[in-house]
């Protein structure tokens, strides 16, 4: 076999074989041929799409590419949950520890915001001590004794992946659902899951701008999950507007503590309810999903949920007391709001847009090497059919710098979009499942 | 500008502006971006395409990346002629000095066989002495002493093409018309032409397999050369069987002979005063094309031709008595003739098999490395259209070593195909004219 041919192939339009896959994973792992044919490789795979065999075969290469993580005598089966990504989505921070309450193992590898979006580690690291670099062992410790493990990737785990993903930032070959599919599920099937609840984002904050694109992911991942034997739902889920009221770390903390003691937004509480109540319905602790859903609720209303997390905290060494005492987390020192040029009603948010004022205030990355400041960000006071007058606040920044303010308010105030009359329907949260 | 940013740009199907093409070919020739951007760029030409407007951009970035000839003081019309490469394909040989003979300046920059195709400078490096690599100050020497000059690739001229033409080789980029076409008439370019004579082969022993195929690629060279500024005819010619009855260096010499001194194959002879003929047209020689076919037939006549490239031969440090006494030309140790397995006509060859044939016998290069023997070749007694009797000579193989006779053998004798009844109609040699 060799690579140039197999370059061939797949620029021709041609369908590889699963040994033929295996090779050029291996291969390029193992650094037996050269980043300029994977790029090109890669290139031609992006224009010319893979067959669902095409991509269980890359997924499975790319899987064994490393450690496969195994809890044999941890009792209960294995769920994780994925997001693809959004603006003020810290729904992890909550149904991780619901579904631990509820009796679900949860081994969850997460990663960092980049870009307009936010990343889990980013949100966790936000809480003082709170160490997410667990070894495999120590993971499984934290695990044996809570049924809960947030942690960030190892480099033992799909180095395949890490070695493609770094080439495909710079080759332009990142926007394929094909390779974006394997670059996910390798990552979670890693993890030794038995199942797999994927929360794929649509609208003007995801990655996938249009609804279409978002189902043909889900589609793609689902039936990628199922060929390697594992119980896989994608929910669609609406992303034009953030989700919750507060986008930044330590703030996107504070906003899931209170779901977890029983407020939040109701946007949030949703979402994070559905997808709890998957993660326990397909983890065999409930028999339904709306007893799965029915038990979600009862786990924050009885306070174990957000008990569990405490657990978690303390188990990965940080601070308990400041999900109690809230001001023990980081906070910025101003805070400036953010008044609406004009009154109306709000009818559409650019997502992406306010996803990138919170980065420009310090709480994302523009490179993967920037540091995250954990105490800015944004609460929302107005979303998407709230009635505002002109110079009420439409948001408060919670900044340290003023370098880039005026360039956070432009955005966020420009992210706003009015009408004198009220939209006809609001977009639902919940467009549809797919799988399960 | 940023490479990835025009990765991403050709990726979508975008058309690339002047200057970011320039960029491309510029950052790459200067190493300012590695290997892999510019493969995965190559990729996605070759899958999305290029606009006339980019292949002229391409090929005047290339171009312009090293040498550009000009041959001021040199009195007369720079004319050229590029053939897109095939089997038993010796016109250069004649062509250039039946056109010089007949007042036009030939600077031709030729290249070496590859796969199943022969090239011309293997053939003149068959003539005891002959040197093609003259720097350009000889090159000029030997073009004001005689008005034609066959020489080799140099290192000044268009280093790009040479770069990016080694990448495309590992990563399955070669077969794109519209790098075929900038890399083509990038170096002819350089050579200061002012007209170019094009003949793009198609048929079995042709890279371009389809007619489609090689009138697709005829107009995107014609229509670049005359984007900047050049006369350029494109002549689709058929390459189903091999051109004259000698394949190999030193049997290809011998033949070419045989033209000059006014004899040789019908085929080949056709080829070559319609060859000529346009480049006395296109470089003033000839008020029309039948006029400068009837000067090409009397410069053979009246021993012109042949005189002219004795000339050549000497002025390149080459015995022309080579040319007189072709026994002083290499000669193989050993001939052997291949029968015919059957009676009948001749109906078809595969005639990428029989240059096949010849390299194995020593006469080509499979990979770039090779050496090539020149002494070794095939004489065809038979081509398409012939009848044959059971156990007549098909062909006589001239070769060497016995170590892949049973090889060649093989590939020649059954790259006949044979028919009971005569074919209705043989293909033509001359398929049609594009430009000029």
């Amino acid at each position: 076999m060799r690579i140039v041919d197999l370059i061939r192939k797949k620029r021709d339009g041609h369908e590889l074989a699963a040994a033929e896959i295996e090779f050029i994973v291996k291969g390029y792992t193992a650094g037996e041929y050269p980043d300029y044919q994977m790029s090109a490789w890669l290139m031609a795979v992006l224009l010319r799409g893979m067959s669902r065999a095409e991509i269980a075969a890359l997924t499975g290469a790319m899987l064994n590419s490393g450690e496969v993580l195994e809890w044999g005598g941890l009792p209960g089966a294995k769920v994780d949950k994925h997001s693809t990504g959004g603006v003020g989505d810290k729904t992890s921070l909550i149904i991780a520890p619901i579904a631990a309450a509820g009796g679900v193992v949860v081994p969850m590898i997460s990663g960092r915001g980049l870009g307009h979006t936010g990343g889990t580690l980013d949100k966790l690291e936000s809480i003082p001590g709170f160490n997410v670099n667990l070894s495999a062992g120590e993971m499984r410790k934290v695990l044996a004794a809570c049924g809960c493990c947030l942690i960030g990737q190892t480099g033992t785990i799909v180095p395949a992946d890490k070695k493609m993903y770094a080439l495909r930032d710079v080759t332009g070959t990142v926007e394929s659902p094909a390779l974006i599919c394997a670059s996910i599920m390798s990552k979670k099937l890693a993890e030794g899951i038995d199942a797999l609840v994927l929360d794929v984002k649509t609208g003007s904050g995801a990655f996938m701008k249009s609804e279409a694109d978002a189902v043909h992911l889900a589609e793609l991942m689902v039936e990628t999950g199922e060929r390697m034997g594992k119980k896989v739902v994608a929910l669609i889920t609406d992303m034009d507007q953030p989700l919750g009221r507060y986008i930044g770390n330590a703030l996107e903390v504070v906003e899931s503590v209170e779901v977890l003691q029983g407020g939040g937004p109701a946007d949030l509480v949703e979402l994070c309810i559905e997808l709890a109540g998957w993660m326990l319905y397909l983890g065999g602790r409930a028999p339904s999903l709306e007893q799965g859903k029915e038990t979600a609720s009862a786990l924050i209303a009885s306070g174990a949920a957000l008990e569990k997390f405490r657990e978690i905290v303390r188990l990965q060494g940080g601070n308990d007391q400041a999900l109690s005492d809230l001001s023990l987390l980081p906070q910025a020192r101003h805070r400036v709001d953010v008044l609406s040029p004009t009154g109306g009603i709000i009818d559409r948010m650019d997502c992406e847009k306010a996803g990138v004022a919170s980065l420009v205030l310090g709480g994302g990355r523009e490179t993967k090497e920037d540091n995250v400041d954990p105490a800015v960000g944004i609460v929302l006071h107005k979303k998407v059919g709230d009635q505002v007058a002109v110079n009420e606040p439409l948001c408060t920044l919670h900044y340290n710098s003023s370098a880039r303010l005026e360039e956070a308010r432009s955005l966020i105030q420009s992210s706003y979009g009015f009408s004198a009359i009220p939209a006809n329907k609001l977009r639902p949260l919940m467009h549809r499942v797919i799988g399960a």
